[in-house]
């Protein structure tokens, strides 16, 4: 397949803006990426647009030419991917095939989320729509709730413990804290972590990832390209989406997610590489569990021991295999449609050595995986540096 | 780009479904399009879903692994693509260009709504998220009164009549008669059509698709390996997306799309073709006004001729270009995010001569637009016979 490199990235910061509404979100993201690629509008074939849920928490539908028209991008085609929180990790993928079909040489991707402005209630309504809602949502599962028989069941099965769960918490927390745009910019002790209020038993408080608004875009273009318009373009290495059952009681073990190890594979096999390989990543701890479990599915540690090595401090920044350099979605934030093309933006901060305090020593070859829902939709992604 | 062929297409019939919930539809059609292609799900290597507006219907969203993991389809990439009413026209447009990426060789693209589970003011409210809700569906705009605009504009331009957008319900019907899967399956004269009650003037009742259940399938192969599967293979000879303003007041002439005309543009380019080169063609007839003004947009007749050749008979089946030979959105009723693949559902079956009651004599060349919005997305592909 025809190479596709990343041009520019931008995000805004993620927090809760009560006076940006979805559309200005998107566009400043999409702003910033295209200086920082040094394009302009009339040089972008597609908009790709990731967004879960932007009808249920807004009204607004048919988002994707609303905000391409937005920017100025007229006649081009113009679509909104979903797939729960790997919306515009979903969108990514599909414009690296728009890339390699040949149809285009340069695409925006912008991923937006905008979830403040629905009271908390009604925004765990909306999100448990990513479960499946003829079964375990019916009997009053969300996703804290999900995420909690995960932990619960990985603890027995492996002796993960709440301290364990608690480590993730901290560490992403401590990233956070270096992280400007990041939404939760404070230091919390492993203390203060294990005994937060409960949430879903055992997840408490800080096992939790954050309601926020966000958006995050970037440049997609042509490998052989890229040198026309960035001194330092990113490598699209690999990247592999996969899906599996929604409900938790359709899967044979709860405790790893066939559709994180699929899209793993089909990345790993793209860019010719393995776990060994990767210097760090930014995994989709949308609970403190499923960072653990996504360090699992990956390869980067044996089946079982993520808590541990988390715990022991093999996912800090000084670490092993750095993960959530950025803060993650525990401390950064997880306005779930920017999620995805979020973590892009990380990883490629990190590739040019653009990342400042956080910036981590290894920075040749790093990963993103994006999930959706409780493990139905995985999208992995492997950048490097040109 | 590497070619597309299409070897499987399968439909529900569209109607009021009590007792089918969105993802029976979805999988019935899915399996009505396997059997037709001949092929097992075990040789699908991507599904790609259209729906508009399922979370806002149902409350499930992340549709797109709660339909493919219900037909077996598991590990395979599931999104779901939303551009308004041409949603499931983009994800066919998408799946075009995942084949051509050279990433698969076969694909399932499926579109399904479920509208009818709401009362109809809820439904309106629904639709009308695919308008611009900052501005004029703020102001109480829907679409009926969007088109309407339009229609009075055509009216006021071009000297169309009341009778001319008539015509097109009336031609409509007749052909939805014929057609054992349509919604509504009644003819109804021209004075009929005339008196019916107002919905939003100069709009009548008979002048407004239907609200809808139901869902489409076909299967895509890469051309040069379709006669493995299918002896009737089908021909994507070529493909265009496009897209504009949302919002009516942003447009310097609401009598044409600019995004139909786009759409078009591109996708008789990819095919070396032109508007008379098309024998037949399925166009997005949500209101009369819209099969007029799609009619002048795709070339097919002079500017504000479209009323005219209407009420002259030249979209009857006999005439000299049949326009919803299958009764059309107006008839066969109009589940959104399922059209675009249900007419190019319709297509495939008159290309390959299985219309039965409704086969054109001259079906060597046919084309589908799917409208988005009051015409800020559109999809238009022409297919062929092999």
């Amino acid at each position: 397949m025809r190479q596709v490199a990343v041009i520019g990235a931008g995000k805004t910061p993620f927090g809760a803006f009560p006076d940006k509404d979805l559309r200005t979100l998107a566009v400043e993201a999409a702003h910033k990426s295209l200086a920082n690629a040094q394009v302009d509008t009339g040089t972008i074939e597609a908009f790709y647009l990731g967004n879960f849920a932007g009808p249920g928490f807004t009204g607004q539908n048919h988002l994707a030419p609303y905000i391409s028209t937005a920017l100025g991008m007229i006649g081009i085609p113009s679509t909104r991917y979903e797939a729960a929180c790997a919306s515009s990790g979903a969108a990514f993928f599909e414009a690296c095939l728009g890339i390699a079909s040949g149809m285009y040489d340069m695409v925006m991707v912008a991923g937006v989320e905008k979830m403040t402005c629905q009271p908390t209630p009604r925004v765990t309504e909306i999100l448990a729509g990513a479960g499946d809602c003829s079964t375990e949502v019916r009997a009053g599962s969300t996703f804290p709730s999900l995420f909690a028989m995960v932990a619960r069941r990985h603890m027995y099965q492996y002796g993960t413990t709440r301290a364990h769960l608690s480590s993730v918490a901290v560490k992403n927390h401590e990233n956070g804290v270096l992280n400007p745009d990041a939404q939760m910019r404070k230091v919390i002790t492993l203390e203060q972590a294990m005994n937060a209020r409960p949430i879903a038993e055992p997840l408490n408080l800080y096992d939790c990832s954050l309601i926020s608004d966000g958006a995050a875009a970037v440049i997609l273009c042509a490998a052989d390209r890229a040198h026309e318009f960035s001194a330092k373009p990113v490598k699209v290495l690999g990247v592999g989406q996969s899906s599996d059952y929604m409900a938790l009681d359709q899967k044979p073990d709860i405790t790893t997610f066939s559709a994180v190890k699929g899209a793993a594979q089909k990345a790993y096999a793209m860019a010719g590489l393995g776990p060994k390989d990767i210097q760090f990543a930014e995994l989709h701890d949308c609970f403190t569990i499923a960072e653990i479990v996504a360090m699992e599915d990956l390869g980067f540690v044996e089946r079982g021991r993520g808590g541990f090595f988390s715990a022991e401090g093999g996912t800090r920044r000084v670490g092993p295999m750095p993960i959530n350099a950025s803060g993650g979605l525990k401390s950064k934030g997880h306005p779930v449609g920017a999620t995805g093309v979020a973590q892009i933006c990380d990883i490629v901060q990190q590739l040019r050595g653009e990342a400042g305090e956080r910036q981590l020593e290894r920075h040749s070859i790093g990963l993103a995986q994006n999930l959706g829902g409780s493990g139905a939709s995985c999208v992995v992604t492997i950048l490097g540096r040109d």
